[in-house]
């Protein structure tokens, strides 16, 4: 008889729930449900209430309608018994957090404060605390925890955002009895066990297994009234990604229709669980999550520092290694703003006539230009540079356009770049003994664009295998699940059995890894002109530009 | 009673006459000629014989059928008295060349030399002569004359097309009585007269009023056959613009329908001449005539070495003055290649609801822009650096892209490239002690695109007035006819009378050029970093580009 698995990946947008078989990970069943209130940036809903630039907050119920809408759903597609499913796992967007009251409740939910912005869930991507991260980057200097995050932690992160909710709604700072990751938020609501996952702990929260939270002086810094932050508002147990956070509670197994003995894991990163999914369970893989933008998981025996990566945990994305995490900004989101808005009717015609998309007619034109034939060289700095220089006021820069430039030439440049980014931060790695040895790759852009992963390939010289599954994540999250529910011994057992990889490996091709030697060595030179100092031209006119459109609201 | 000139512009792909009152300068009647051969870039006419790369060659039928057309046709739309026709005034592209007979026939023109492609017309553009510039570059560094023409002059002069002859159909270059330049060869025409004017031969064939042509010993270096080509190919009467070239010859007088008392002036350059139509005729100014391409000219009293400038020749654009010639290699060049390339159906669709061209809808968005709100810039290298670095090898480069690009940042970029550009070939001017206090326009562009002009003035800080006409070059012409013709003192009397500018001037917006003072300076350091050897990224990669076309020519 066979058991099964869900595993739930929330994503920006929406969430997607697969149902597997967990003896070899066959997904039965899919289902997919977009959040009603998206991605509030502007208005609060139902409110005529305002929200300042750089906001992007979410909708607490929003999430639960994901487990009412699929969890039902792939069950009745699969036709599977309840019975039969043993666990759930949870992946998030991180770092989305929320301040939650002492009963469960996102403060959001209370009608006495659903008019108050600060009262919602804060998005990943919600930017408006750089001043509150600018602060945590100068104090944290002399507390030394930095050093695991390349130096510098981004206004995404838990702490920023909890000192913007004490700084401009301290009312609300006061009433929150907990902060929570998105991720332990659907586990507590699950399970009802207050249990914090060591991943986002790791890379979001400032936390170490060695060496816990950073000490009360440094949030005493921060703000007098964060002093004792870690005790009064990171209570509740912190527990390993692949264990279990406890049974559902009763009232979810008849609102699912799920036996009360099914296990739900401890809650996870989207990119993080990906690694399960796609067999990198142990050292010298790196794994690239490909999509609007990549985030890499590589795994260590050892901590060491590694310049500019993003963050590095013990047991952050598979048991008994050190994870670390870096990526790049802008990936898939460059070579869409090029296609979305500078491709004209001409090339729309002839992807039209030929039944194909855009992106499809531009891989297939590249793919004819040799390496090096255009004459041209980009920095992949479009959204910033997030590992090596860390730094998101760098912009992008292109060079050897000619009056016969195609745009096919364009569109090569831009993956080529960002192929060299690539390279760049495994040579990072490299340089602090960590060497990758080969390279895999899961996301929408793996699947759909060869030309990308064979440029990949040659530039970084190493040989790429890509997921089988299309929904890497929550797969990995079921996965994670079968771990937790006692199905399997390790991660790398269920990894075995219930992940695959596609039977084509992209390999460098010697001819044009020869080529790319050479553009590379140019990317370097520009990369370190522009990026360590030499020429902060991007940054200048970057603050120039803000204080234009400063003035422009001013004036307006 | 009124008297009239006709001037005739010869252009690349057509001629344009026009018929003008000598009072007053108006213009009474118009009439444009294309060239029923156009460029020839592949083929010979009625042949097989195939063409080199960067190949152009042209018809001299169609240059004698520009007469036989335009200028009756002018006469009756007009309906002036043909007696009242008192001058004719020529101006062409320059460097265009021919090898011409004993009897004045271009050798093309003679049924046995046809099939062969060195026997034709070299048009200014034809760039198959690169090695033979080298090697004049080369030796001509030991001999001097290289300084007047900022130490290297271009493969689209007389002497490497005449060395290409030699070289590669020695025959032909024997059988040549005279290489003349296309404008010396209408006057031949017209008047029976071997006239040579002082512009083409100072700006492109290596001519000094005070040292004359290069010494032997430099041609018998550049080849044993050239020793004496002055003597032997150069011959006839070196006469200045603005003098006469003698009385029309009885047969065009009957053949056009004109008095043989009717003066033609001596052969001039379409820039060159355009000083006379745009009112710059004493020093201070620099006139640019705005195409694709931008030619500039500037007069001085004085003769002295300016940085990276074209030439100076004594009286080579207005009589009395020393003629600067600078420019720019691409300039609406550089606009069309972004706006017919990378324009999506969103704007063109904008464009056509508002009835307006895609250039003008672009204009209209770059326009509610503030300078530095796109915190871009760039270098205008599309095409090369024709003044200032004199280096055909460097190439584009854009920086501070961001995923929230717009096209009209790219446009609006891409003009203020231009105008950094002119603003340095302005600062080289100053640094040898010529000033320019008011800038000049003429051409397409000027009348076309206000923002341009007003970033131009913002960029350069100095006020641009603009020709009336937008046949500059051949009311050029009509001038200098006039001046031959007897009936002006001078140039500057000519120019006052019948020359006309807008009277909208451009004028610098100080809050502006404040923001572009700072743009400028990252300009600056970038076209030293990028032009002055520093980073030879943009050459390292031509080479590679050449290198790998080269290698695909061989394997097909």
């Amino acid at each position: 008889m066979s058991h099964y698995t869900i595993g739930i990946d929330y994503g920006s947008l929406s969430a997607r729930a697969v149902l597997v078989d967990i003896n070899d990970g066959k997904e039965l069943a899919s289902a997919v449900y977009e959040y009603p209130h998206a991605v509030m940036s502007e208005y609060l809903p139902d409110s005529k209430v305002k929200l300042g630039p750089d906001w992007a907050l979410q909708h607490p119920e929003d999430y639960l309608n994901v487990l009412r809408q699929t969890i039902p759903s792939v069950i009745e597609k699969s036709n599977v018994h309840s019975s039969n499913i043993v666990g759930i796992g949870i992946d998030f967007t991180s770092c989305t957090i929320m301040p939650v009251s002492r009963e469960g409740k996102v403060l959001a939910q209370y009608e006495k404060y659903k008019t108050e912005p600060h009262a919602w869930v804060k998005l990943w991507k919600h930017h408006a605390a750089q001043p509150e991260a600018d602060l945590i980057n100068k104090i944290g200097k002399k507390y030394g925890f930095l050093s695991r995050y390349g130096g510098k932690i981004s206004s995404e992160w838990m702490f920023p955002k909890v000192l913007q909710i004490l700084n401009e709604a301290p009312h609300l700072y006061h009433e929150t009895n907990s902060f929570l990751e998105a991720a332990d938020w659907i586990t507590l609501q699950l399970t009802g066990n207050w249990i914090r996952n060591n991943c986002t702990l790791g890379f979001k929260a400032l936390w170490d297994e060695q060496h816990g939270f950073p000490e009360k002086a440094f949030f005493k810094e921060l703000h007098p009234d964060m002093e004792n932050v870690i005790e009064e508002k990171f209570g509740g147990e912190i527990r390993k990604i692949g264990e279990s956070a406890g049974p559902l509670l009763q009232e979810w197994s008849e609102a699912l229709g799920l036996s009360p003995n099914t296990k739900v894991s401890v809650g996870n990163v989207d990119a993080h669980v990906s690694a399960s999914s796609s067999k990198v369970v142990d050292e010298g893989k790196m794994l690239m999550i490909m999509g609007t933008s990549t985030c890499d998981i590589t795994l260590g025996s050892e901590k060491k520092e590694v310049e500019g990566m993003c963050g590095v945990v013990k047991d952050g994305a598979i048991p008994g290694y050190y994870a670390y995490e870096s990526g790049q900004n802008a990936v898939g989101d460059i070579f869409d703003w090029f296609v979305r808005t500078y491709i004209n009717q001409t090339y729309e015609d002839e992807a039209n006539l030929q039944g194909i998309s855009i992106h499809e007619l531009l891989e297939k034109k590249a793919s004819v230009l040799k390496a090096g034939e255009s004459g041209m060289v980009a920095l992949d700095w479009w959204n910033g540079n997030r590992s090596v220089l860390v730094d998101t006021n760098l912009t992008g820069l292109m060079l050897g356009m000619t009056l016969a430039t195609k745009p096919e030439e364009i569109y090569r440049t831009l993956i080529e770049a960002t192929a060299f980014g690539k390279r760049r931060i495994i040579d990072s790695f490299a340089k602090s003994g960590i060497e990758i040895k080969e390279l895999y790759a899961c996301g929408g852009l793996p699947h759909k664009n060869r030309l990308l992963m064979q440029i990949y390939a040659d530039v970084c010289q190493l040989e790429i295998k890509i997921a089988s599954s299309l929904q890497a994540p929550a797969l990995g999250s079921a996965i994670f699940a079968a771990v937790a529910a006692g199905y399997y011994e390790s991660l790398q057992e269920a990894s075995d059995k219930m992940a695959s990889l596609k039977e084509e490996v992209f390999k460098p091709i010697p001819e044009n890894s020869k080529i790319y030697d050479q553009l590379y060595a140019e990317y370097i030179q520009l990369h370190d002109y522009f990026g360590k100092g030499e020429n902060d031209v991007m940054k200048r006119l970057k603050k120039l530009k803000l204080s234009i459109l400063d003035q422009q609201t001013i004036h307006a």
